[in-house]
């Protein structure tokens, strides 16, 4: 069964942390939104929308698994963790992996929010004074923050280098999305801060080289990072 | 077994929705911090420093079952309706009521940043300006889109007049939640809003009387609203 993937066509967004589970276990999926003749913008909003097939989803991504709708990032991940091998077999165990992912989606919600403090309903540039002062904040507590609880799970996991149990989990894939976009948004803060960091570097090497996300990598399929997503690098955010 | 709940003592912030499951369910709880001789604010602190029992997590809440841990509110309640059965037992029904959860978690976000839009190291009185224009984006904005989106979830199952199947799960008791924390927040804007949806309405209702959630709504268990929480009444906030 191949599943349909619905989310934004020219950002990598929420939907990246799809994208790298369906690619890291090979699965069969189309992007809805992208088509040969160039992206479809209506396809999110005839899903959301429609109500059919399924239940409504309050935003993007959805995941149309025969014909059955799955909304939200860490949901959808929990059904393909289940489905693909891309999660541990015992309930604590999944628990565990879905706690790092959420903890992740907390982080995950703060980058966006650099950009975006006073709300999406507003662009960047209209929120700019707001946006340097959450961004200071950000790179000075939040990102330090982050970014050592995980290096503390997966100093605590080292004999395995997951960071959980001892295979990949879609926590590990996030984990590098993650570092890779604020690579991306905060080139000088991230330098400074994975000198402190070494597990979570190394995390993001070893994912960079499993056979499908190396694949998706250098293909034409990952969209280039750009100022219309979570990870936006702007110089003046930077410090 | 008695699970053992780690939170902040003296508000009900996020550790409350875990709270109200267990209260739906008679489960035979212990709240760490709410000692008979008082608030232990350390008992949060202990259990995310100590790494012991099970492993770390990044905030509270954290419920202790049996020696694990599980954090992450969403989680916890996933954990709590498979055994509880406070969720449906089908893996999609599962995923839809989770859905559900996130979505209400993404709204609990966008609330608490309303009075902390710049950064949760600062206070409230050092970022008042900015909170000003979140509220009034949330109150005009966002307010009504999650109102509406789960307005119209409850009248697509307005036979059953629960959010998912024919029975009350952890997603019911999170809306109800929301809705008693918007109307202590901004009650003028929820009184406006709320004449548009009367599902909700209704279901805040069926919730309150359900009987473990009535002699728990009744009881010296539950805190009171304050302004240490996520739903605070700051009346320059209101517009």
């Amino acid at each position: 069964m191949a599943y349909r993937l619905y989310y934004w066509p020219t950002i990598q967004g929420r939907g990246e942390f799809v994208r790298l589970a369906l690619e890291a276990a090979g699965a069969d999926y189309e992007d809805a939104g992208r088509t040969p003749g160039g992206p479809d913008f209506g396809a999110v909003s005839r899903v959301l929308f429609s109500g059919e097939p399924g239940p409504p989803a309050f935003a993007p991504p959805v995941l149309d698994v025969g014909g059955h709708l799955i909304a939200q990032t860490a949901n959808i991940l929990l059904y393909l963790g289940a489905h693909h091998g891309l999660a541990p077999d015992g309930e604590l165990d999944r628990l565990w992996v879905h706690q790092l992912q959420l903890t992740i989606a907390d982080w995950v919600g703060e980058i966006h929010d650099t950009h975006h403090p006073v709300g999406v309903q507003l662009y960047y540039e209209d929120q700019k004074p707001e946006a340097l002062r959450r961004a200071e904040g950000f790179r000075e507590h939040r990102l330090p923050k982050f970014l050592g609880y995980f290096e503390r799970v997966l100093a605590d996991s080292a004999a395995s280098g997951w960071l959980a149990g001892d295979a990949c989990t879609y926590a590990d894939l996030s984990l590098f999305q993650v570092v890779e976009g604020l690579r991306y948004a905060f080139p000088r803060a991230m330098a400074r801060e994975e000198a402190d960091t070494p597990h979570v570097t190394r995390l993001h090497g070893r994912v960079a080289e499993l056979p499908g996300i190396a694949a998706y990598l250098a293909s034409g399929r990952r969209i280039p990072f750009n100022e219309d997503g979570i990870f936006r690098h702007y110089p003046e955010l930077e410090g």
